[in-house]
């Protein structure tokens, strides 16, 4: 079985949804724009055993590396659409292996409404590395970026935080103590199968002043919206929103509050908006909680991380995944 | 020296041709289109040891993983605009390795007038993954595809078949006899240095029915434009364009044609057109030969291959390379 059968029986078919994807058997891919509108484009690689757990389920890492890109267009406020895949398998390829993994990402693509419109399929020595390229679409200049956060903003966040990285020692087994099924579940598949907010992000348009999507922790997204917006930034920790099973977890062991603000892969919107805009936010049909504020530009103390009684809390050091 | 740090040291400066790239600071890039045009797509993972050798330099890698994408583009007729790169490097990464990468990378930009919009920066303990994903754009409906070809068409290639294979012979040392200096210095630069043919590509709307770039061996790459058009061919091997290094080679060593027939990597645009646009294809400023004739679909013998006294020779069964 060769590298064009695979594409044919596993891959092909999740083309049909794209007339310019030419049914994956060209060079390339072509895409129509209507006048007035932007495409927005990202790209992330996935590496096993760095991105995901070399024992994971194929459906889930399928999920994971196409949903970890639509994170990205939501973050820019664009309607996902299409994405090429490029992978590089380890050799001997497992078919059985491929076929899950394509079912995975038939599910996903249904559930979030894209297609496969191309990619390239080789062999690789190394590590499964699969490289997802991701295109959506904006009005033109209504992209979302980092760098739009004013003093005054609020600042929100989807959802809710650290599910992702305690899912991540649970499968790893480092989480002491009690933690029922139930709990163990839900934080599997959060780390598991990000839920990229593409409902969110485009619904920002108009509201949010910036957005970033929370991949590399609280901390680390919060400082690059800093960064390029030139601000800071003020955290009531009292105010994270916390899954119950993530509470569960903190009453046994409070020091994890810090993986809690530095975990990444969670996938959930960071964005800033004006307080006059609170009803519009709380109108949106994803839930959001507001954490903290914006303030004027401050070189020793970008971010202030507050308890309950006011008080201030150290900034963890390891403020999001570094690769080298 | 963490990824954020590699970005903005040595890929971030590439991004500053396109204002849409935000300097590789956000989740995605922004790109706009006019209004009756499309965009064209394409995405090529290569791997170390497998698509370029270890040792390569890295400047020659940087120029062939740009080249081999804006090749795809140019076999649908389009015009290259942009590209993502999403690379996974080997860890500890050496950061002047990286250096000469990211120079190969930005002279084969400024040659061939493409610009960096984003991407991924990942470590793996694998070899080194580099993903391309290139954009061009094409009037709306012109893009070129496999599936127009047409009995009676003319088959034509641009430049010279065989180099690259012959060039990845005389790295490996395989090739016995005999060999100029000039002679291997050319193959081997033809193998780590493909040419897309950007400028011919976009020349070719309006004139090819169909179109394809050579990247898996003279006969499997026709052999897609068969299978897409429904059609047959035949290919008189006396009219290949050969260079001087290939000709050479081939006194020494005639069963080294079966190489030249099924080689891949030479990154020369197949394509065949009418025969009323003859002069249309000789004024073109990209030199191609007219090397066979497309016939009525024939099940049975596809593709042709006639020598100079006009009989038939045996097709070579290693029809390009497949990764599984």
């Amino acid at each position: 079985m060769g590298e064009f059968d695979i594409i044919a029986r596993h891959f092909a078919p999740l083309s049909h949804g794209e007339a310019g994807a030419l049914g994956l058997t060209d060079d390339a891919a072509v895409l129509s724009i209507d006048s007035g509108r932007q495409m927005v484009v990202t790209s992330d690689c996935l590496v096993a055993g760095v991105h995901f757990l070399k024992n994971d389920p194929p459906e889930t890492i399928a999920r994971k590396v196409l949903g970890v890109n639509l994170s990205d267009l939501a973050a820019m406020g664009a309607q996902s659409r299409a994405y090429t895949l490029a992978a590089a398998w380890p050799t001997p390829i497992d078919e059985s292996w491929v076929a899950k993994f394509a079912a995975g990402l038939k599910s996903a693509q249904t559930d979030w409404q894209v297609t496969l419109i191309g990619g390239d399929t080789v062999a690789t020595d190394g590590p499964l590395t699969l490289t997802v390229t991701a295109f959506g679409e904006v009005g033109e200049g209504a992209a979302l970026t980092r760098a739009g956060a004013k003093p005054g903003d609020d600042l929100y966040v989807s959802g809710s935080l650290g599910d992702a990285a305690l899912g991540l020692l649970t499968i790893s087994g480092e989480l002491s103590g009690a933690l029922t099924d139930d709990h163990a579940a839900y934080l599997t598949d959060r780390y598991r199968c990000p839920q990229p907010r593409i409902t969110l992000g485009p619904s920002l348009q108009g509201i949010a002043n910036s957005a970033i999507d929370i991949s590399d922790g609280l901390v680390a997204d919060l400082g690059h919206i800093i960064d390029e917006s030139g601000v800071s930034a003020t955290v009531e920790i009292a105010n994270l929103p916390l899954s119950a099973a993530v509470r569960s977890v903190l009453e046994e062991n409070s020091d994890l509050l810090a993986t809690i603000l530095t975990g990444g892969d969670d996938y959930e919107l960071l964005f800033t908006a004006p307080p006059a805009l609170r009803s519009d936010i709380s109108a949106l049909s994803t839930p959001t909680t507001r954490i903290g504020t914006i303030g004027e530009p401050d070189s020793e103390t970008p971010i202030t991380l507050m308890d309950a009684d006011g008080n201030t809390v150290p900034t963890p050091q390891h403020s999001g995944y570094q690769h080298f």
